[in-house]
């Protein structure tokens, strides 16, 4: 978690279903690209989740539904038929949320197929650059780029408006999200923060944008960590669910406990070695798949 | 995670985002009695925080955040003074989903307070009740019932409007939510539903109200469990963050195995008490605290 993040949850001490809910956000907006009003939605679809679930329970009432959870009826109605319409036609609903936008993740090999670059060609192509410039804007280029020539501003304007149309025909379930002008510019300064792509500034004219990373994000990306982190979380919630349901198959471990800091190195390898040993004395391959999720840490909340 | 709920979830399939989501949604207006609108405002406002997290990252460049987000920049403006307002306050922020509404939780003890009863006193009152008509109508009432009168219809719906004021007094920092016919008859809908009240038909008038538990969602009420599920989730994703930051005193453990179902069980209890004897080993009074949250299960999505 990033210092001002921690900061401001420091201040507001916020109560754990916020504090989930913070995870969530900071993920999807921080350590991911989605847009805020991309989380908004997914939001709005996980309450219409509810909702429906609870028209289902209480008998297609669709009054008491509303009654329950604080919306008018015809409201409740239009959840309904969009919750039905995405489970029949198996799609719409989870696109919301399921991964970074393609319009930033696909980019690089977009680019890749449309500006292919050989050693034996400049860098830089254009009609005004004299080899002399070239070679000047070549030398500020970092080392080990992608096999990808640099393009112009409005290459590039073009690549963002070419991924966004496929994105947009690849969701037909959502509702359709133009290109506006804010929109390029979001995507574009995207790339810039995440350095999949620099901007090479220009003296001589317009300026030229440069693939840093044939990957989004490239490979030392913080947004890999963060996908694995929700899903321990998932399915520790998962088992959670479970758990309380006394499903016999899961268990809970929870321990609290003081240990000195001298000893703490010890009691970590011996749960270590133990957690493999046991692992190893009841595996047998072709069995049913269980996982154990474990952290062990301060119980205190001043974690980073 | 009731029968509609897992149902829904298997039919989407959806990313470890969404299933965390998901839980919160459910959790918060399903197995807890959030207004849809309550849910909905506390997702905007942990946006709002990732926002202003990225604003002071960037050195309070408004612009820049605007584009990383996708928001207008007077809109960042607009986030930015909330959340700083909120922190030199030290309130407002963090009430949209703090808890169960006030309105329904402390319904039970106003009611005893305003309405006691004593045991040589009729249990439902009202001039025009002939004794006949008393007894018939106690005889429907539930044994064991907290120590309160039952009231009217009237006097139900002016307990529920003093309780909304006070609600809205404690909460000076949320925009005010005026007691609209829609609010108030979710608030007697969700208390009829958590069964701390009930409705008593009355043949020669309006109906009694009855108050059945002395809490809201009586004492085998199902928001307890998932309350602490929240609490092992969120302190689980706090050392999850802390780990990817390679603090040394946090330590993830995650086993991928295969068990035979006949093991299961000796695999379960010679998990349990390697843990025991582990934490008895190493606990010293007054040294720091550490907690270990372990969920040991199937691997695949089929859990209840």
């Amino acid at each position: 978690m990033a210092q001002p993040e921690r900061e401001l949850l420091q201040a507001l001490n916020p109560s754990a279903f916020d504090q989930v809910l913070l995870s969530l956000a900071f993920f999807a907006l921080r350590q991911s690209s989605y847009r805020h009003g991309a989380f908004l939605g997914a939001a709005a679809t996980a309450a219409k989740c509810a909702v429906y679930t609870t028209y289902v329970e209480q008998g297609g009432n669709l009054r008491m539904t509303g009654h329950l959870h604080h919306i008018e009826p015809k409201r409740v109605k239009a959840i309904v038929q969009e919750i039905e319409q995405g489970l029949q036609t198996g799609q719409g609903l989870q696109h919301a949320a399921f991964q970074e936008p393609t319009y930033l993740t696909e980019l690089p090999q977009v680019w890749l197929g449309q500006y292919p670059w050989h050693r034996s060609q400049p860098r830089l192509t254009g009609d005004r650059l004299s080899e002399e410039q070239q070679t000047y804007l070549e030398a500020k280029l970092p080392p080990d780029l992608p096999t990808a020539q640099g393009i112009s501003s409005a290459e590039f304007a073009d690549l963002i408006a070419f991924l966004h149309q496929q994105a947009q025909e690849n969701s037909p379930g959502d509702r359709p999200l133009p290109l506006s002008e804010a929109l390029a510019e979001h995507i574009k300064r995207r790339l810039l923060h995440a350095e999949t792509v620099m901007r090479l500034d220009n003296p001589w004219g317009m300026p030229y944008y440069i693939l840093l990373s044939p990957t989004y994000g490239g490979p030392d990306s913080p947004t890999k960590a963060p996908h694995s982190l929700l899903e321990d979380a998932a399915h520790f919630l998962r088992l959670s669910h479970a758990w309380t349901k006394q499903q016999h198959n899961v268990m809970r471990i929870f321990e609290s406990l003081n240990i000195a800091p001298a000893d703490l190195s010890q009691a970590q390898t011996e749960l270590h070695e133990f957690m493999r040993h046991w692992a190893g004395k009841y595996h047998q391959r072709g069995k049913p798949t269980m996982a154990i999720h474990m952290m062990f840490g301060p119980q205190d909340h001043s974690l980073s």
